[in-house]
């Protein structure tokens, strides 16, 4: 998200409470339930954390096991699925895929009583990365793709997916920490879409319709394959940096820089720059990583605007040869947790979220008959 | 909506401006465009209604005309939409039928540059009645139905679709009416919806996708459904009149009274129960009518709530045959109009739409190893 001006937009009004997160307030400025994002990607795994986020703590060893056992279990996709997910055009924008399956995937599946939202929520956080690699295989190799693997991870599941073979562990873990990253961001766009419409007691499948719905914009979590666009634009970093300075001059829109909430950096990115690099250098790169810096380097000195969790994401995932065009899906795999806990937070204790709104129209009118209407 | 308390939930707090609706402000309480909505329920077609909101005007007799031949040459439905509707379950939630249906026309027909939105816009108004009546005559009498009629109003087209045959004059302008009334309210949850997907610069499919889901929520759409199945519930008006008291001594809620924004009246209310005479006495009916009034009597008796925009719709949709499951998706065929005005609006004048919260988590948590969790 590129945001400077802190005022419309309900730029820092309440919009309700939430005991899921904080954005730059404690610790790093990113806590789930109260722990330091930094903790998280140093020590725990996705799966822990969509435990923390989804079944509100960290689980113990017996807990996490039967986690992922249950998830593992739930890979599969019902046969209207599929046929939905080959039906839909292979060059369709994978985030309406995604919003397709999920929809189709409440019809088949209703979530029926509000009693089953958490099997719901499981649900959802296991056969997203199905959904989206089963279409994905169909329409570039024609492949109907076994979406039931051995992997543990929904990282490792993933790229075992993608790829054809099992990650390395290098690829595993680091994808794996982009997914703790991503996980959950509080009020966020595609979050807050979710909760409004949770607010009028709909399902969880309509929630996490929208949320993707928002979630696909470029000024939400479009912005990763918008970075990667940039990057790929330039080929030395003397280049990059005189190509950005181009384009603040015309006020182009450059994605990944700045954010509504952080004001002075994004905790997320030294995570994401570091895997960066050292992904570069195992896959032999001299060029993208710097010309990402010079990039960065760029939009401070200029703008003092600071990357955030999406700009150096982009060349995380390009490293593990994950194409453009899935990166804002694997957002989505990942905040599912978040959403779904927000979801379940708003139905907790719910009231309708409905504002108000100033009114700029015009006055009362005259109604004129047609015709005399000019 | 039934909603009493004024706190919370965004209630009273601006979320941006709009040049489109006011709510409780002007002239009877509620006007499009500046336009009284008695003036437009009285004298306007709701095609004309249409343009007024998503072409910004009331259109001269030509432009009404050109208006009207383009959303009828826009109806039919490409193959993938009907091979999805006849594989979502004849049992679906109707609201999650539209909700997949718009959304895979969004990855068939994909909205691409916002210089295509009107188009996008009236693509929508003209198909959703043949999604919806599609697939319901697909799984009730196993029929692959025309949804190109002849019919220049969507009223009548609907009727026409429905039942088999081109509705009496009564009935059309009836359901016309009722689209008047229901097409627009300012910042409404589900529109709100649309305006947080929209924020992000996303696509329009994305934005109706969540609105749809939003309406769905039986605080908003689904109330008229609800009302219906409150009023079949009763035999008599004294019956209906001491089984609320008794619902109201349970602190059950009932649906289709009060509202977040009006206070002593809702001025939907007027006409709708007007036509629910009508159609009560051109029907024969001596007891769902009167049932009706004895439900709102004892409302406004006991809680001093008034009937809102949902409350007469029930009956009027029922007796015009109209299946009760049918009730909120015509709500969608008319607040599309709205909807589809707020998108364009909310993207002339773009803005993130991403609010604070209030945390009210924990404080920063030790992070302990997994092996030590208890």
């Amino acid at each position: 998200m590129t945001e400077k001006k802190k005022t419309g937009g309900l730029a820092g009004v309440s919009a309700g409470a939430t005991a899921i997160c904080t954005v730059g307030k404690e610790g790093a400025g990113l806590t789930y339930r109260g722990y330091d994002i930094y903790d998280l990607a140093d020590n725990a795994s996705f799966e822990e954390v969509a435990h923390l986020l989804m079944h509100d703590k960290l689980p113990n060893q017996a807990e996490l096991d039967a986690f992922v056992a249950r998830i593992k279990s739930m890979r599969g996709l019902p046969d209207e699925v599929k046929q939905v997910l080959e039906m839909i055009p292979g060059d369709s924008h994978p985030m309406d895929v995604l919003r397709s399956g999920v929809s189709i995937l409440g019809n088949v599946e209703p979530e029926g009583d509000f009693s089953n939202q958490k099997n719901a929520a499981d649900r959802l956080l296991a056969c997203l990365p199905s959904m989206l690699l089963y279409w994905h295989h169909f329409h570039t190799d024609g492949r109907r793709i076994d979406v039931e693997t051995d992997d543990d991870s929904l990282a490792g599941h993933f790229l075992h997916m993608l790829h054809g073979k099992p990650p390395s562990e290098l690829h595993r873990k680091t994808l794996d920490t982009t997914l703790i990253l991503y996980a959950e961001h509080e009020f966020n766009a595609s979050t807050f879409a979710a909760r409004v419409i949770t607010g009028t007691l709909s399902d969880m499948h309509s929630a996490v319709t929208g949320a993707i719905g928002a979630l696909r914009g470029p000024l939400h979590g479009g912005a990763n394959e918008a970075a990667m666009e940039l990057i790929q634009k330039f080929t030395s970093p003397e280049e990059a940096t005189q190509g950005v300075l181009d384009m603040l001059a015309r006020k182009d829109k450059i994605m990944g820089f700045g954010h509504r909430v952080y004001t002075t950096s994004d905790p997320r990115n030294s995570v994401n720059k570091k895997m960066s690099k050292i992904l570069a250098d195992e896959f032999g790169d001299t060029l993208l990583y710097e010309i990402s810096e010079a990039v960065e380097k760029v939009m401070w000195d200029e703008k003092k605007l600071f990357a955030n969790a999406d700009f150096f994401a982009a060349t995380v995932y390009h490293f593990m040869g994950i194409p453009t065009y899935l990166f804002t899906p694997i957002f989505v795999c990942s905040r599912i947790t978040g959403w779904t806990a927000h979801i379940m937070e708003q139905r907790a204790d719910n009231k309708l979220i409905r504002p108000a709104a100033d009114y700029i129209g015009p006055g009362l009118q005259v109604y004129v008959p047609i015709e005399d209407r000019a």
